[in-house]
This record gives C-alpha cells, structure tokens and sequence, in this order.
C-alpha cells in the first residue's frame, strides 16, 4: 500500500512541504522548519498552537469548541496538533501562535576574555621537527610528543590511533612541519589531529547553550579569545513539547529519544552552517565545542535517556558527561573535534547553572553571592569561594507566558510593561506593535499594579464589589481587561483573570520560598548576600522594584541585583577559552551542595507562607509599602 | 567492458575459485586459501612458488629457463607468481611449494598462570546496587562507579559514552544488579561495558603472536587464567612476500599498506572463528586482546605505515601503541572488546622480543640472563632487573629454509638432522617422509658434519681435491650431495653448495657478531651469563653443540642455553593476564638500549671476525675440537 502523499503550504512564510496522509499540521510545519508554539508537548490542551486553515478541508475536532469562540471556528481556526492532513492544504500561522526569531537571547553581559587568560580547551601548536638521525631514531610519535611537551609541560599525552595513521608520510613529505591539534580532556592532554605544515593561524571553537526553548552558538577565535559571531535558533525538540517535561513524556513513551537528540544536533548544525557560511570559517577548523543546558537538555544532546530525572529520586543517568567527539553525536566540525557537555549538579539543577555560577564568578571570591535563573523552574545557587549550595523549585510555565489566559513569550506585540494611575491604565509592547498577549513581566507590572490599586487584595482576589469597567466576572471568575478588543492584534481583549493571578503568586511564590529556604539553610540573612546575579530571557524585561514588591525577590537594595543575560552561554565560552573554568565547572559539579526541595519541609512552609502578595510575613518586605 | 571469468582448481587440495582473466596463479591460490611459499614478494626470483599446470594452457614466462629444468617445463611447471590465467585451469601445488600447517609453532615452555597473580587486562564485576532514594540520588553512573571504586580503588575511571546511553532501563529493568567490563589502560581503569544482570562468568581473552609467517592465537578464561585452546595459521600476508621486507616494499610501493592490514586482520579473524567455534565460547565474550608481534608487524595489524622502518635511520612510526578497540581495526569480538599491542623497543626490535623478555623473565632477577630470537634478523636482549640492553641483526632467510638452494622451511620432508661417520652420511626428515629439502637444523648439521669431516675448511670452502662421490662441481661451484635422486619426494638431488654454506656462515656471522657486540659492550664475558634462552621456531630442532660447533651460539655451558618455544605467545598471554606484566612490557620498551648495529663499528668488526668456522678468534670457542 502506498502512503497518499499532500502539500501544505504555511503563510505568511510561504514555505510548502510534502507529507505522508495523516501527518498533523503540528508535524507538517516542523517539517517545514515553520515554527508554531506548542505548550502541551501535542496533547491538544493548551491551544497555543492554534493556525488557520485558509484552502482544504480538514476534519472537526473534539477540542475545539472547548478552546475556540464560534467565530473562530468559522474562521477555520484548528489546533495543528490535533488536525491530521487528508489533502492539500493552505494554513495561516497567526501571530500569536508563531515562534519569533526575537525570543532567542544571545546577548550576554560580560562579553571578552575570561578571567584566567587565554587558555583554550582546544589548541593548535605548530611544530618544526628536527629529522631523525642514527643518533636520535626515537619513533615518529615519539619525536612528535617529545616536541609538544616540551610546549604543555609533562602531562600524560594521550595519542589515538588515528593521529599514528599515515604519521610517516606526513612528516617525511612536509619536510618535517607538523601542526598538533590538542585537547585537555580532565588531568590528560590528548592529541586531535597531526596536520601537514602549518594550520595554526585557524582554529576555532563553538559555545552553545543548549536552552529548551532556543539554542545559541557563539563561534569563537581559540587562537585570540574574541567571539566571532552569535546564532540563535528555536530548539527543534519544540515538535515535541514546550516544556522539558512534556519532552521527557515523550522521550519515555512511544517516540523514543532518538527524535530529540536528532533534534537538538540538528539545531547545532544549522547554527554552526549559518555562522560558518556567515564569517567564513571551515566548519572543519571548529576543533571543541562547549555546551551549557540544563540535566535534561544535556541528556537529550549525549542520548541519554531522561526518564528518572521527572520521578522521585530524581536521579539522571549522569552528572558528569565524557568528553566526546562531536561527530559521535552526529555534530558537524572537524572530524576529530571534541564536545565538553557543562557538568551538572543534579537532575534540577544543569550544566546552564554550573555555566551561570562562573560566569558571575560566585565561586571565586569570598564575598557572598548568589544567582536567580528564574523560567519553568526557578534554579537558585548561593555561595562564594568556599561552598556553594543550590536548589531548584518548579515555578510553572506562567513567567514563560504559560498558564495564564493570555500569556505569551516575551516577543513582538507582547504587553511587557503596565502601569495603572489615576484610574487609568498604560501598557507598553514589545515592537510597540498592536498588543497579542502579556509576557511574565507584563504579568509582574499587572499584579503589583492592581494590588497597588487596590483592585486585587494581598490573597491575590479581585475585589469584586469594586467599580471598575475593566473589571468582570465570566463563569464565575473575576478577570480585568488590559487591552480593549479595538486595540489588539487579533481583535480579542487581553485580560487578567483570578486564576491568572493564582498562578502567578503561586510561581512567585515558589522561587521567593526557595531562595529563603537556601538563605536560611546557610544561615545567613539576604543582607548579607552582595549581589543577587538574574539570570535568563526573563530577566532583561523584569522591573526590579515591582519583582521585588509582589514578593518574587527578595527585598534587598535593589543595586545590589544585577541582570546578567544569557550566563549559562557565558560560561559556556569561558570554559571553551580557559581549560581552569572548565575545571571550575567539574569542582562546583562536584562540591556544590543540593538542597532536594520536594523533600524539604522548610520549603513547603515557606511556600505556603509566599502566596500572599507579597508575603505573610511583611517584615521580609519593609520596603513595599502598599 | 566486462572481465572475464575463469576457474582455477588447485590440487591436491581441490579447491576452486574462480577470478578475473589476468589474475596470476599465486593470487587465485590466496583467494582460495591454498598456501603457496613466496620468498620474493612475487617479484619472479625465488623459485620457491612454483607449480605444476595439470589441466589448461598458460603462456611460456621469461623466467622459467633460469630456474627450471628443461624437464620440470615440459611436465608444465610455471611460477605461480608469474602465470596469468587466461581460461580454466588445473594446477598441481608439489609438496616443496606449499606452506604446511606443520610450520606453525604454537607451543611455549612456560604454560600456566603468570607468575604476578592474575590480574586481567578485562575484568567483569557484578554489582548490586543500593536504588537510589532521596537521601542517596547520585546519578546512575556514579552509583555505579562508587560500586566498581570499592572493589578497584580509587584509580580514575574512564567512562565512554556508550556506556551512559541506556544506563538508566538497564538499571531499572533489572533490580540494579549490572555487570560492568572494565579494562585498564596505563593509569586509568576504563569501563568497556555494563551488561544486566550477572554475566561475570564469561570473560574470555585472547593472546596472539603476529608472525611474520605463522600468526598464532590462544583463547584464555579471564576468570581462571587457563588456556583454553590454542589455533594457528599461516600469515596471509605471504601473498604480499614472505618476508617482512618484501611486504614493506609491496606496502610502500604500488599495493599499499590497506591490503596487508587486512590479510592479518582476517587471520586473527579466522583463528577467533575457530577457537569460538571448537570451544563454544562466544566471541562477544572476548573482552580484551594482547597481541605481539614485531615491530613491522605491529605496524601492519595497526595500519601503520611502515615505510621508514627499513631505511636509515630506522625510524618506525611509534614503538608505543594506544590501546583500542579491536573493532576499530576490524577484528570481531566484543563490541567494546579492547586490544593491546605490545610495545617495541626499536624498528628491529619489537614486541615479540620484549614479550619474550617478560616470558623468560628476565627483567625480574639480579642474574644476567639473555634472550636470542634467530629468524631472518637475529634479535638479542640481554639484561637484569636493574638494565637491559639489545640488538637486532639481519640475519638472512638461511635459518629459516631461504637463500640456499635446497633449503626449505621446517616442515614435513625437510631434513632436520644430519651426520656424517666414517664416510656414511645419515639424515633424518620431518615426519620420516622422503625428503624435501633442507631445513635451518639440518643446514647447521650439515656444515658442522663437513668441517668437522674436513669436507670444508674452517672458510668454509671445499676441499676441491678430496676424493668423495658426494662431491661434484657444477659451474665451478662445488657442492655436496644430501640425498640423491632416487631418495627425494621429486627425484631431484638435494644438494648443499658453496655459496648455500656461505651465505649460512654469513647468517651465523651475523647472528655471533649480534651476541659479542652486545656482550662486549656491557662489559661481560660470556661467562656471566646465567641462562641464554633461545626462542623462535628454529630452536625446537636445533642441536645446542653443533650450534656452538659453527659459532653460531657462543662457547657456554650447555645446560645455561634453554629453548623456550613462542616465547612472543607466552608474553602476550602473560601480559593479557596480569596488568603488571604489560606495565612491564611498557617499561621494558621504553627502558631498553637499543644499540644499532648498522652504526656499530664494533660489529662490523666482530662480523668479519665471525666469518669462518667456528671463528677466526678460536679462544673464543674452547670446546670445539675440529
């Protein structure tokens, strides 16, 4: 039997591509490289994935009427991934439910050379051999090693046989001019490549951060430490849950890891195809790459199978990943080019965090200091040059634009600031384009706005009696509109319900509850911690003063809070230019103590204390004053 | 254009293959596995490979005239070498041109367990892990690893990536109980291998001595140490030239080195077929394989080119092989399996000799104690515990059944023994079978028996004017007669000449010269020497006395000389089973002084001084009496 094969074309991209009958527009458009938001992981739940279908026909479906007006339905709007394809089709991807480029954050604060000097896990030393005599016949290699130690010291050099393949006709021919690729790999050095003449003026290295929304590559020149240029790009496991855990769910059941680690290494390659077509650079003089991402991104990348990090004891396969060749993995650099995966510290708390963590530093110096990666989970580490404890709570997908009503990522058209004065209400989008949806900081503005105001109460509950035209109650639930209809992109009005709001204090309240069970576990006061370093896409938006009156942060001097950007990829590149940030990173892998919350009653009590606005215990918040 | 296809079937064997038109005799019999001797490389001179076309018509070859008689071309002899095919073919392959199974050594003096202990290269632990639980959520691999550091200590542990993939079901599916195959390379333990379940009771190894014409392997329990079985077989590469020289310029020159690689990989192939096969292990049992060989050898099986090793200054392309797996190379065991090449000293000096140090153990004792290797190169290690010191000289093929006329390999029909009393000349054949030729032993004989019946002088000449019917003189070279026509499998004379007893004087010239020069240059004499052990094919047959008798070996107490077989197989499987014997091996090769005797002035004189029988210095040879 034949499988009946169909075109679907997405618009606006104008792409097309041919599928298998029964394909889901989801699957079509992934195909397509056409990215549509998908919180569910496919499930048909969250109806973020929402598209048009403006030629063919497609079946009803059972959800619908659930997540759609009428009037939608009558547009033709369908879940893509609940709608299989029985013919050609022509589908329009809205706004609301595209993925944009401008959600990748690539930029990082602290930007050159790390700290301890150029030192690059990756190095190229040309080498101009005296020829072998009757006096001195030690063997090729030999000859070989004898010169490169004598530039790195006596570490043990480990040769692969590769390296001895063809050796002889490489010197003899060359007149005895050798360039040796190097790499550290723990306490030993190993030989990459032995190639003919003189190649050291190339070569170059790869930082990635392996994030589960978007993955960003950095090419970097090893040989000067200076960045190159900087790709972003969606992370393709999207096809298969938003969410780490809607991928782990996956991963374990019919699909398989294989699809998610092909994923991700093809997002690798593209990146490393656009910034090596872009600047110039042979992919094969890429000779190391370093990857930061969280356990489970890590996992997914080594096709290691993530199915113990979700249940208790949370325990992943591993911590500490081998350094491998890229190519093992399907990753295209040079043929013998190495990959370090970032350590983790455990199945919560990633190889981005251990990135994070040197990236500001924290371990170097005795002052105190901690960093906030607020997202899906909220990863706190806290520390300073003699210990360093962490811990990771879940905090919901609502600072990420999930979970609440009209939420949505921090790109084009989302409302991102708020402000309410007089009665009258301001708002702010990204682009200053007609406004989609509210992003985690809109949704951080709106909370403290309307408790300000008087409109919500410390518990988080519209005061329902309250005369107010942008206050209503639909089935029961009070919700409060930001933006009129008029004003909006797709003509629907954005709004604020109380279940919202309920999320959100409960997602603030479970970082603010694990930062306080860390401080107090160390037994310190939050003045005594220098800097509070935050971390993540969500930072760059964040209105610290409001973070901190809604009770997200803790109420320090707000000076004393520092947005960082994207550290994990930071780190990442520290590592790739200086062989000792690497090994800082397997040491706090190591020696930094997790603190497991799901297990720690102090955390529960200190969650449960958080879901007030901003807290029940005032004294932690003198500052906030409404 | 397409080839034309004939048959070829080789008899007695009656084997068929069928090839390309213009493929010559020499490589069908290859294809079909049917062993011809080739001393030249193909190059059309030795004579050795020639064979009887029964059925079908070559073309007459130039050669032929030279090295057959008019009778032997009309009963069709050709050499294989040389002889296109161009139709179906019947080819007879006489007793004299075939390589017999007889030839292949595969005995040892020593046998049992190493005297260290056992301690194998790959070593099978099972565990039972404690499950993870809250309190103890290490990652999966740490877990195993803290299990495996208990019983190893806590050396560092390499841990591959396959490893890690699946590590979490494996675990899961079965109750924590695992088996992990570890192995240990240099400093470092590196985990091969973590099976479910209990599976510790299968561990098998694998010794081999890579031959230059016999390739021998010995299957080993890991778990007890014992020898299971051993099976030998000819080297393929004869097809490429008998000889390692041969085989360098075919791999050199227009043939390359893939060819060579591959025909020794297939017979280690072959021999793990039959082993696995007769004992019913299977070969994803065999964990780890030592190998030794010499250094062209190691090269070959590597894939190493070998090019500079037979040109001043002798440089081989590494005298230190990495570990790797055997399946990198093409050889079928365990995926995972490892191989371990012992390591030479020098280009000449390889790690057959250094095997056949540790076998004898002569790095283990205070005494002075030496080793002598007589092939084609006569190969010398002398030392103690506290130093050690060898040589290497080219001895020529004469020992080996080369460079003389009716000289043949040590196999069925070769004369082994000879005297000659009272003016009756007496001989004994291999396998009392009519004889064939002469062998190295009873070339030895032979000269001994005619300087000592004063046949020949102490130059080795003859006395051209003695009256004896053996005697005859042909194109003004004198020679003696072994076996007349009526006694030999072919009905040719067998006959010793001049230059046949010249080129073995040289041999042992050589091989004496390599012993002195070595002696001397340490300082000893001959006398302190405790025990010279004498290893290779050629000294199973050997008579001690006669071998002093022509200065071959020196002038010592015959029980201080003690033949020890496949010493190379015994120090391979010694080093398979005890870790420290192959960290003994790496010492040995990068402690031992290799004197270059091809620089050696001293040599060249004692080289000189050797030529004659038993010397020119008969000081040196007190017990000799003719």
């Amino acid at each position: 039997m034949t499988m009946n094969r169909y075109t679907v074309t997405f618009l606006p991209d104008n792409k097309s591509v041919e599928v298998d009958e029964g394909t889901t527009v989801a699957e079509a458009a992934q195909s397509a490289q056409v990215f549509i938001t998908n919180l569910c992981g496919g499930e048909g739940v969250c109806g973020k994935c929402r598209v048009q279908i403006s030629k063919g026909k497609v079946a009803p479906e059972e959800n619908a009427t659930a997540l759609f007006s009428e009037e939608d339905i009558k547009k033709g709007y369908v879940l893509s991934c609940q709608t299989e394809i029985h013919e050609d089709l022509e589908v329009v991807i809205p706004p609301e439910s595209r993925m944009e480029e401008s959600q990748i954050m690539t930029g990082e604060a602290a930007q050159e050379t790390p700290e301890s000097g150029l030192n690059p896990l990756a190095k190229k030393i040309y080498l101009e051999l005296p020829p072998p005599s009757l006096d001195d016949n030690i063997s090729d290699i030999e000859r070989v090693s004898r010169e490169i130690k004598k530039k790195i010291g006596s570490r043990s050099l480990d040769i692969p046989l590769n390296c001895l393949q063809n050796l002889s006709n490489k010197l003899r021919e060359n007149d005895w001019k050798i360039t040796a690729t190097i790499a550290r790999d723990r306490d030993c050095y190993r030989i990459l490549n032995l190639d003919p003449l003189d190649t050291s003026a190339q070569n170059y290295g790869l930082a990635v951060d392996v994030g589960t929304t978007t993955v960003v590559a950095q090419l970097v020149d090893l040989n000067s430490g200076k960045v190159i240029g900087v790709e972003g790009c969606h992370n393709l496991q999207a096809g298969y849950g938003e969410d780490v855990i809607s991928r782990m769910i996956y991963a374990c059941g019919k699909g398989g890891l294989p699809p998610l680690q092909e994923a991700i290494v093809e997002d690798i390659n593209q990146l490393i195809d656009k910034l090596t077509g872009k600047y110039k650079v042979p992919s094969e003089q890429i000779n190391a790459i370093v990857a930061a991402g969280n356990t489970t991104m890590s996992h997914f990348l080594l096709g290691l199978t993530p199915c113990s990090i979700r249940l208790e004891p949370y325990v992943p396969t591993a911590d500490v990943y081998p350094q491998i060749r890229a190519k093992e993995i399907g990753i295209h650099i040079n043929h013998a080019g190495i990959l370090e995966t970032i350590p983790s510290v455990a199945s919560y708390v990633g190889g981005d965090i251990v990135a994070g963590v040197i990236s500001c530093g924290i371990a170097d110096r005795t002052e105190v200091r901690g960093l906030i990666d607020i997202g899906t989970n909220g990863e706190i580490a806290i520390g300073n040059n003699e210990w360093l404890v962490c811990c990771s709570a879940s905090a919901g997908p609502a600072f990420e634009g999930g979970g609440t009503r009209c939420g949505m990522r921090a790109t084009k058209g989302a409302i991102e600031k708020i402000s309410i004065s007089d009665g009258q209400l301001k708002y702010q989008t990204i682009g200053n384009a007609n406004p989609r949806g509210i992003c985690g900081s809109g949704l951080i503005d709106c909370i403290f706005e309307l408790v300000k105001n008087g409109i919500i109460g410390a518990d988080g509950k519209f005061h329902r009696s309250l005369q107010d035209t942008r206050l209503s109650i639909e089935d029961n639930i009070p919700q409060y509109t930001i933006a009129n209809p008029d004003e909006t992109e797709n003509g629907d009005a954005i709004v604020v319900t109380e279940s919202d709001i309920d999320n959100l204090i409960k997602s603030k309240g479970a970082v603010f509850a694990a930062i306080k069970s860390l401080i107090d576990y160390i037994g310190l006061g939050f003045d005594q911690i220098e800097t509070f370093y935050v971390a993540g896409g969500f930072g760059s938006f964040l209105d610290i003063s409001k973070a901190i009156a809604i009770g997200l942060l803790p109420d320090i001097e707000q000076k004393k809070i520092q947005f960082i950007g994207n550290s994990s990829l930071t780190g990442a590149r520290m590592s790739l230019l200086s062989q000792s940030s690497l090994e800082k990173c397997l040491n706090i892998s190591r020696s930094m103590t997790n603190i497991e919350l799901s297990n720690y009653q102090p955390f529960m009590d200190e969650f449960i204390a958080a879901l007030f606005l901003p807290h029940t215990d005032r004294r932690l918040f003198p500052s906030v004053k409404y």
